[in-house]
């Protein structure tokens, strides 16, 4: 089976204290694939420019991931300038070429509209809703977004929501979109409408999965060296959908969705080490595997016994 | 054995979106000891005016706290007055009366000196110093700050830090008092200056570990409604060192160091959950028992096997 994404596939230029790097591939779509292509077979829905070449096509092709719905038209690529200061947290953005993908009208082939699962990344939501309605997969369907859309088109949002299987957003999304402060309840707002579970993506802090069963939290895996945060909770998403669609078991248990959190966590850890998708690039099957196993090491609670210790017990 | 803990006694008049208490029983010292309590034996060193009546002192006692090293001199208790906004994250200070505590000369008593562990509450850095010189008990020492002594005595804080065995700061304390905007890092400086471990709490996202063994991540307990968070930091000292001192094994082995966070936490949840310290007063051991048991449930990853998930292994 193979993950389907519909999202942004960009050229970033970025600065960080670490270094600056001019027209990266970069793009929700692209980082999102990369992750997903470790565990499953991914085709991309996007939109690209006559300046998207050769090289980077293979960027993804290489990976396994199939480009079909990878529309090609005249113009330029979207392109977006930003920079990160000393504390790596939140972008600053300094330009935004929307460029051809002002027009993206996302098509799915055949191939894609049959896929094991859709993952809609950061798109206007009215798009969003219209591959919703096209795939008919009938597979997991999640949905990402950001404050743009949150701010500008809420009920558009809401309404493609409430046509979702999973929501992952970011702790600061979460309460906006719901207006309300705590995620807790937040969470349950959007679970309201429809979706089955919300992941809420906390940086450097982590993630927290609110579901039928309950609530799951984990640290993030902490890096002394943050290069560059861009396309983090892009890769967290691929990561996390891309080992569901592989290797869930259909019924969406815990320890499924618990596995899956933890390796968006990974993937997203990489993926923060290098400018752009260079890290992930890079990146082989026995380096995921040993921070996957270093990671869960460092969130075992395996012994976690209260036992005696209350005054009273003694 | 018993822990000493050395910090503020005061009243703190508080006012939250869930509504407002004047003058309710409060300050560091007294929010560790409750939560210490229920783990082992408290001795509270502090200093009180006319004002602390009988009424308050038996909120510690009936806890079996000790209050022989609690001062009581002539003047006004220390006061606090806050407000908390709708994200219940940062509180406003709206006034501080030091009052008798502006003239506080911690002493202990031979018992207090000989006590099992020694913590140092967030009081002026010279006073912890000087307190931790005077503890001859040999057990473990550990000391908390904010960010009016970071900006104000760094250097003495540095020097107090450096005489302790473990710190527990909040995240924006480690960043600012270390120049480091990385938390592992920063934690990393700190100790290198000589501390065995460094918690750094992070308020609805849980708590760190950085010690000799490595880093331990832990999600916050998810709560819908968070009253007070006033004591929240204190009572998750309270939990953690009540419980080391109480059942740790002397070598702070990581199954320890990682009961003793899971007990903090559970604290701190506990703290927020009403105004001031009504909720931990009301607590039993069921109720910690409990929660401590979902919280478990709540992140662990004992399944977590990555398996042949990677496309390699297919």
């Amino acid at each position: 089976m193979s993950v389907v994404v519909v999202g942004s596939v960009a050229f970033d230029s970025v600065a960080t204290p670490f270094g600056e790097r001019e027209r990266m591939l970069g793009g929700s779509a692209t980082h999102f694939s990369l992750a997903a292509s470790f565990f499953t077979h991914v085709r991309v829905v996007g939109i690209v420019g006559e300046d998207f070449g050769e090289e980077e096509t293979e960027v993804l092709t290489r990976r396994g991931i199939d480009t079909e719905d990878l529309e090609r038209v005249a113009g330029s690529t979207f392109f977006w300038r930003g920079r990160y200061d000393f504390d790596l947290n939140t972008a600053q953005t300094l330009d935004t070429q929307l460029n051809v993908f002002a027009g993206f009208q996302p098509k799915l082939s055949e191939g894609s509209k049959a896929a094991g699962a859709l993952f809609l990344g950061n798109i206007q939501p009215g798009l969003q809703a219209a591959v919703r309605a096209e795939y008919g997969g009938g597979g997991l369907v999640g949905l990402d977004s950001m404050n743009l859309w949150i701010d500008t088109q809420r009920d558009a949002l809401l309404d493609a929501i409430r046509t979702v299987d999973a929501v992952l957003l970011n702790d600061a999304e979460v309460r906006s979109l719901t207006g309300e402060p705590n995620t807790v309840r937040a969470a349950r707002k959007l679970r309201e409408l429809g979706p089955r579970f919300v992941v809420v993506k906390r940086g450097e802090y982590g993630a927290a999965l609110f579901g039928e069963e309950g609530f799951f939290g984990m640290p993030g895996y902490p890096l002394e060296t943050v290069v560059d945060p861009t396309g983090a909770g892009d890769s967290f998403a691929g990561g996390f959908f891309g080992y569901l669609e592989g290797h869930g078991d259909g019924e969406l248990s815990q320890a499924v969705l618990r596995r899956a959190m933890a390796v968006g966590s990974v993937m997203a850890s990489f993926n923060v080490e290098g400018f752009g998708t260079e890290r992930v690039q890079a990146l082989t099957d026995a380096d995921i595997r040993q921070r996957f196993n270093d990671f869960k090491s460092m969130m075992s609670v395996e012994s976690l016994e209260l036992a005696s210790a209350l005054r009273s017990d003694l």
